[in-house]
């Protein structure tokens, strides 16, 4: 399938749209989720045109893990927690919601998501904000 | 934490341990979760003594992508579907249970996670065989 230039995260990897962003390089950004299924959830995606895994071109490998790393640490400090979950959605019959490719990254368990719906409730603005702001902190400690 | 060589993977790395093989090469190993989560859960483990995500060495990046985009693709054949989970426990308090990296894949989406408990039940061997023999035609196709 064609990928969609007007997805959302397209947009905002553009600057078209706004995001609550706590780290970006010149091949990923991370930002938070506006549903998120714990505090902390953030997404990682890669600057490139790839709906699913599958499409991640090999140059991004590298990137990917090392802003995962980076920011699964900073979410350990902000959240005192040794836990850190990652998971990513290929398809939409997987559960995919929007056509970039997206890594979850949450400093929560996998009890978490049997216990929350995935992109199923918008959070309060002020408060993802405070909690990106505790992520960046930690970022850059 | 040091990395604890007598965990359940290290021992199948080392051929001390069996395990239903779909996919190894020099650097990745992908075998079937004995304690599925869905009918293809499959893991993807680098053949290097790490324990989480963090602990994952550069030059392992692009050997587990790789695998984990082969079997995958391997997945959504055998289980004609386009949907592929993909998710990754580091530390206890996310619900890791073998202190040795390992990424889950499953043919199946975010709702089975709801639905299933984790590392919770172990499976019939001779439906694994079945199912592992699916998915390595479906990797040699």
């Amino acid at each position: 399938m064609a990928y969609d230039k007007q997805n959302i995260f397209a947009k905002i990897l553009r600057g078209e749209m706004p995001c609550i962003k706590v780290y970006e390089d010149k091949y990923t950004l991370a930002f938070m989720d506006i549903m998120p299924q714990a505090d902390g959830h953030t997404l990682v995606i890669p600057k490139v045109e790839a709906e699913t895994l599958f499409e991640l071109p090999n140059s991004y490998y590298g990137p990917c893990f090392e802003t995962l790393k980076k920011v699964g640490n900073a979410l350990k400090k902000a959240f005192n927690t040794e836990g850190v979950m990652m998971f990513q959605l290929s398809g939409e019959q997987a559960g995919q919601t929007v056509p970039h490719l997206h890594f979850h990254l949450l400093p929560s368990s996998i009890q978490t998501l049997r216990n929350t719906r995935h992109a199923a409730e918008m959070a309060d603005q002020e408060k993802l904000k405070e909690i990106a702001q505790r992520i960046v902190d930690a970022l850059e400690e």
